[in-house]
């Protein structure tokens, strides 16, 4: 019978393996030998490769979802709610160098993955962000000018960009300052003097 | 001999075969077909399919580099500089959506192309944004609070972010507003008011 401690442990050797070999390159046969079951095993739980790929970024972004709804329940302020929201998301990034690594380089290889637009998930990570975007322009803590979605998607790939340079071990400074100074650059801009709102 | 219009011509069937089957389960000779040149003469010209992938995205970073640097050759003021840079980026992915999706997606699922660190073509493209936002610096236009070199990375982050997006066709509105907003975000931020520089 189908345990789910022995699906996590799949997952967690996943990671692992992808991180180190890539994900192409992995075999299902790896993940098998570093989660200590039989090969067969990964079947009860996965479909094929691609799917434990999917399944690791599901539980990943289910994970961090949770993270966010947790830090932000009794935050009001959007200025605070922003820069929780990024603070989590790289303090949940920097727990593994490998899952971040899975998560944004060895995902994007999937292209079964890619074409996928019911990844709810995902979906609903962005949907938070432009959601704390409408709340402060609803506060009119922040301007209304811009289109909540599409900041939330600009937000989001910065983030994911300062998280794979990280991942790639590219990046000297810590994401602790990348956090910050992401943050600091979303809400107030480059320039000196704001332009007419 | 080796032609310069036949490397040519084996690049964009390349970026056409990878589009449409995704990297890895694209074969060479489907690249050969699609060039109109027999298997053998890829060989001349590429050691191997990731040695095309990459060939595809340095020389596509040139061009692009070459049109930035055209295009900001006389522009003085950093804001028109910065928007001028948006504006040549994402009408260089538009061009192409074929082209747009093999560097935003097809191209991380080469992880020897990800940890290549001499990646030279896109390291001056960062280092092109990064000078933008220190030349902003310099001139009293952007604030001296923030790291040129995040700032740039994050701002690609966000553009790239949003080219993916795009060529994915998952994007309802158009790229050029997309570049606008991106660049009202990165200059004046979200907040109605700014914080202290």
């Amino acid at each position: 019978m189908a345990q789910p401690d022995k699906r996590r442990r799949i997952l967690d050797a996943a990671v692992q393996v992808f991180a180190q070999f890539g994900f192409y390159n992995s075999k299902v046969s790896q993940v098998a030998k570093e989660a200590g079951v039989a090969d067969g095993t990964i079947y009860l739980y996965f479909k094929n490769k691609d799917d434990i790929l999917i399944q690791v970024f599901v539980d990943s972004i289910d994970e961090i979802l949770r993270r966010q709804e947790d830090a932000l329940a009794d935050i009001v302020d959007p200025i605070e709610r922003l820069s929780t929201f990024a603070r989590v998301h790289f303090d949940s990034v920097a727990e593994s160098r490998a899952l971040a690594e899975v998560i944004t380089v060895e995902l994007r290889q999937s292209s079964k993955f890619m074409r996928n637009t019911d990844l709810k998930p995902f979906g609903r990570y962005l949907a938070m962000i432009a959601h704390i975007v409408e709340e402060g322009q609803a506060h009119g803590a922040f301007s209304s000018r811009l289109n909540p979605r599409l900041a939330a998607r600009a937000f989001f790939g910065a983030i994911d960009e300062l998280a794979l340079e990280w991942a790639m071990g590219r990046r000297q400074s810590s994401l602790s300052d990348a956090c910050e100074q992401t943050v600091d650059l979303f809400l107030s801009g480059l320039v000196t003097r704001p332009h007419a709102n």
